[in-house]
């Protein structure tokens, strides 16, 4: 099934990548990276480095205008990143308005356009409580959604929806992965920060996911 | 209800801009145009003139980034526009792939970040058949969506999608509405071509609107 990948540069999109070209059913035709006003770059480098290596096409689609438009911690300079874990309130000011719905809409007309039958996108369960558009719910009606958006209809493929962090990173160790050409962390630095939200759900995972035979 | 309205500066999406600020329900609270590399300013311009007239806030989201990189009739200067009616297949080349998805996903962003709690657009009977996603399958689904997308669940708003372009000038004539101030050609030039498929059905309505008794 030729299929469209989202692939922000993180643990769990890069796991996916590499997780879906594994699975002979699927063909990924395209990795798209948005670039939606990001602080830092190390993110798009970390997703193009991985489609790279993998011998898969990268796209990065400009969203810069609709970062902003809307605004947010994510993309706004004068917004400070607050420290902590994604299950608590003070996390909901990192999240980009609506910003799975748009990724998944942009994607879709690749796949529309480049004659693609699915879309991916890497939601887990680690993020359920704190991103309501990772949660199976979003996920159904998006499926519903892309089943009759166009002439064609595009599947939605969200293979870590049941799945929490850290057996998206066992998967990953299992496949060889390298994670420390992913990035995750909030904040610009030339290293991961290791205190921000994703810092710390990303070194929790790595933890948990070490092999222990 | 704050509601976000999405108006592109056609007959249609003019027309639902005027009645929901005529419905008391709705307090539209932005008037939203996506700048997807149209070949032609004046649509953008009709849609702001219409919301200056109405004192509604008036917001263009700049998508040429989405435009560039999916393509079609209407972006691509290389294609041509090919004339009749919107019922025939000829016409699927002027889709801009995924639109309303991408349209809507994006609105609600807007909605999100500004407080509002609806989104509205002007899907209508007349492009059932041409356009999968104005028909009541896809607003159902999308509707579903955008309850689950977000803390705050956005509300979408189709108030024409079993009503035909008709009816919606019917409206239009009946709340005023000056048409010769709204903009629908394919064509880039100053005047309404009168060939292409989207004056056709513009003749159509506006001659099938008039006001009989």
């Amino acid at each position: 099934m030729k299929t469209i990948a989202i692939v922000s540069g993180g643990i769990d999109s890069v796991t996916m990548l590499h997780h879906l070209v594994a699975d002979k059913r699927y063909d990924v035709v395209c990795a798209v990276t948005m670039d939606y006003g990001q602080r830092h770059r190390r993110e798009i480098d970390a997703a193009k480095h991985h489609a790279d290596l993998l011998g898969v096409p990268h796209r990065i689609v400009d969203f810069g205008a609709f970062g902003a438009s809307v605004g947010s911690a994510l993309t706004d300079e004068t917004v400070d990143v607050p420290y902590g874990h994604f299950e608590s309130d003070i996390m909901k000011c990192t999240v980009v308005p609506n910003r799975n719905m748009v990724l998944i809409a942009t994607a879709a007309a690749v796949a529309i356009a480049t004659g693609a039958e699915a879309v991916a996108y890497a939601a887990h369960s680690g993020d359920h409580a704190i991103y309501p558009d990772c949660r199976p719910a979003f996920v159904d009606a998006m499926r519903q959604a892309l089943m009759v958006a166009d002439w064609q209809p595009i599947r939605l493929i969200a293979p870590f929806v049941d799945m929490d962090k850290t057996a998206i990173a066992r998967i990953g160790l299992g496949l060889g992965i390298d994670y420390d050409t992913t990035w995750s962390c909030y904040e610009g630095g030339d290293t991961h920060c290791g205190k921000c939200g994703t810092c710390v759900e990303r070194i929790e995972a790595l933890e948990g996911a070490k092999c222990t035979k």
